[in-house]
């Protein structure tokens, strides 16, 4: 299963057509003409979702029910152990004024001392909780508060936007766990500060001109979600390969294995061969499904850039074309689709709908000739909210029987 | 949005087309060719909706979980200020005889004295409760009790048809409030015959051979849902314009100002145009949403009379036509869609789907190109179930991300 991010669009001033219906994509299409298509809407109609939900639904859960927040997917990303009550954050490495006041929410996206500074924030002590935190790429991180009696249900300290004094973490429900823990999380952000503003790393940096990674900001309260893994609910084991935590992160909380090759850096450089590469070992040494991750597409349509969004959906086609020419459609399945779509003109996630192509046995062909969004409103799957993983196990025979 | 009661229907014995296959409606099958089409389900497959239900469901409310019954929403439409734990009725003034039996379900459609029986029935006094009754339109009103440890688990007092005793309110909860309620609504019901019955517009349309309002007959008992309103979940404001309190009280209750324009009656006689007009105006005025209630087409095909609703069906063409020549689909959205089918044959709501057309910017068109039935089979939405509003928001770029 490929999930292209950000892959759906709406019409663009390109003719009015989309960046995939603009896009050169015969591979894409082939498949498209092998397989059954449909539109899928990542929750469901009428919802805008995030890259976490999103994957939640399209693996087969309700966000509605299970999701608490992003934090725990991060930890679980950047490879944390994570233990049930653990409250989990994303935990940015920023710049502050003496005030608290962000100057830059991503420090320079400093790419240095990072140990140093992992070090410095788990020595740490307060109270009786226990802090770890662990950074994973950039200015990027994850970090759990362990102890009794706490609650994810607190606010963001990071203020989402430079030039904001940092925000007091508030309790969201009105019991002790949460205000002790709004009140930890507050107290942890001014000893990040004091534990990091004059730490060697940050002196040196300030020295060079480079913006000092002086604040910890903490976002996406949570925990563990109460979720059944794929090898329990089907009985098999798989894989996911990505570049982003938070990808792989899902992809551990739903029991698969977490792999991040050489060459996956999240952006349009990506390696994608180098992806599919380890996909298919993956799928030699005997994994029943995997998934893979390519970030590009979505990036590009952030960045409002439609030639990039349409470069990076030609790059995409031409791993789908290698990854054809080593597998036969006999044997394996091949679903591909998108988590949700950016448009260009919006350069954010909108709750349209994204195709979604199903290839190989047992699959029942429809009419459908082109991979987009037009030619997709004619096929043979129709409109799917989320589910594509057991919607793609049934072509797999991985479906156990609901009832007798 | 635009939604016309009742719009969808079956094969008639018109050469086998439905009403809106029969209809001339060039102007709606212009917004079909610009617009992204669907057949829409009102609640879900294989569910027959109520008027209140359904439009909660297109509203995108569940019905299942919010609905506690219609009378909140006459009580709502009728400009009543409903509070948490107030039961409201639909109340009818109704003509029975000296054993309560109903001659009359409508008391001669009453269109006289409306304010003097308001008062009497305001002034009945009941143990520690407050009752609270205000007139609509003719016999038509709601009705509140007031108080502490009441409950809208309680039976119709309404037989539902005429030369039927009247029926006695039954607890549907074995609890004390439910029973207490029974209790109240019964004594109520028999002091409405005692204080209305010698009234002096009773004893005057008595020696006019008219029905006397002599008794108020409650059913629908319902409270208050647990909706969150509009602005909350979207960061909207919006406006409703209808004739029926019905839809005036639903859309108060989801958070929109509700206006009743001038010649709107809710009949196949209504002024279109004024509603039209009054839609531009508030749009005008800022509004991010209007939502238009046609009743007409619904009323005709209750009444089984299929040219009346073609013949409602052109009219509303017009009123669409009036519209699109006021409006700019580069800046605004147009949605139109019906709340239910009301096919002739049947005289009454069916399960039935009902084609819905969406048009304005990013929408993906389709090869729709007329507004029926049948056309709508092939269109881009495929089939939807209620949730037409978050999907209509959709295209607005009104939708909060769920997730991160």
């Amino acid at each position: 299963m490929i999930v292209v991010d950000g892959l759906g669009g709406r019409p663009t001033d390109l003719d009015g057509r989309t960046c995939l219906e603009a896009a050169d994509t015969p591979n894409l299409d082939e498949l498209a003409e092998k397989g059954i298509n449909g539109l899928l809407y990542p929750i469901k109609p009428g919802v805008r979702p995030g890259s976490d939900t999103a994957h939640l639904s399209i693996f087969g859960y309700d966000p509605e029910r299970v999701y608490t927040g992003r934090g725990i997917f991060e930890a679980l990303g950047v490879g944390m152990d994570v233990r049930d009550g653990d409250i989990c954050f994303r935990a940015n490495l920023a710049t502050v004024d003496e005030d608290l006041k962000v100057i830059d929410r991503r420090a320079g996206r400093i790419n240095e001392g990072l140990e140093e500074i992992e070090e410095a924030i788990n020595s740490i002590k307060m109270e009786d909780i226990e802090i770890i935190y662990k950074s994973s790429v950039e200015h990027r991180g994850a970090l759990i508060i362990r102890g009794e009696g706490l609650s994810h249900h607190v606010s963001d300290v990071d203020p989402h936007k430079p030039n904001a004094r940092i925000e007091e973490a508030k309790p969201l429900r009105n019991d002790e766990s949460s205000k002790r823990t709004a009140r930890i999380v507050n107290e942890l952000t001014r000893r990040s500060f004091e534990t990091l503003k004059d730490l060697r790393i940050n002196r040196k940096r300030i020295r060079e001109g480079k913006m000092p990674a002086n604040i910890l900001l903490l976002r996406g309260a949570s925990v563990k979600p109460r979720i059944k893994p794929v090898d329990e609910l089907y009985g098999i084991n798989g894989s996911a390969i990505a570049g982003g935590a938070l990808y792989l992160g899902i992809a551990r909380a739903i029991g698969l294995k977490a792999i991040k090759p050489e060459g996956a850096t999240g952006r349009k450089d990506s390696n994608l061969i180098a992806k599919i590469d380890t996909a298919l070992k993956e799928l030699e040494e005997g994994k029943d499904f995997v998934f893979v991750h390519f970030k590009g597409a979505d990036s590009c349509a952030h960045d409002r850039d439609a030639r990039a969004k349409i470069e990076f959906i030609e790059k995409v086609d031409r791993a789908v074309s290698y990854l054809m020419e080593n597998l036969d459609l006999k044997d394996v399945h091949i679903c591909l689709t998108g988590d949700h779509s950016t448009p260009i003109e919006v350069g954010d996630h909108t709750a349209d709908p994204v195709p979604i192509v199903i290839a190989g046995r047992n699959v029942v062909p429809d009419d459908v000739r082109r991979f987009d969004e037009r030619s997709a409103m004619k096929g043979g799957l129709g409109r799917v909210s989320g589910r594509v993983l057991p919607i793609l196990f049934g072509y797999c025979d991985f479906l156990k029987k609901f009832g007798a």
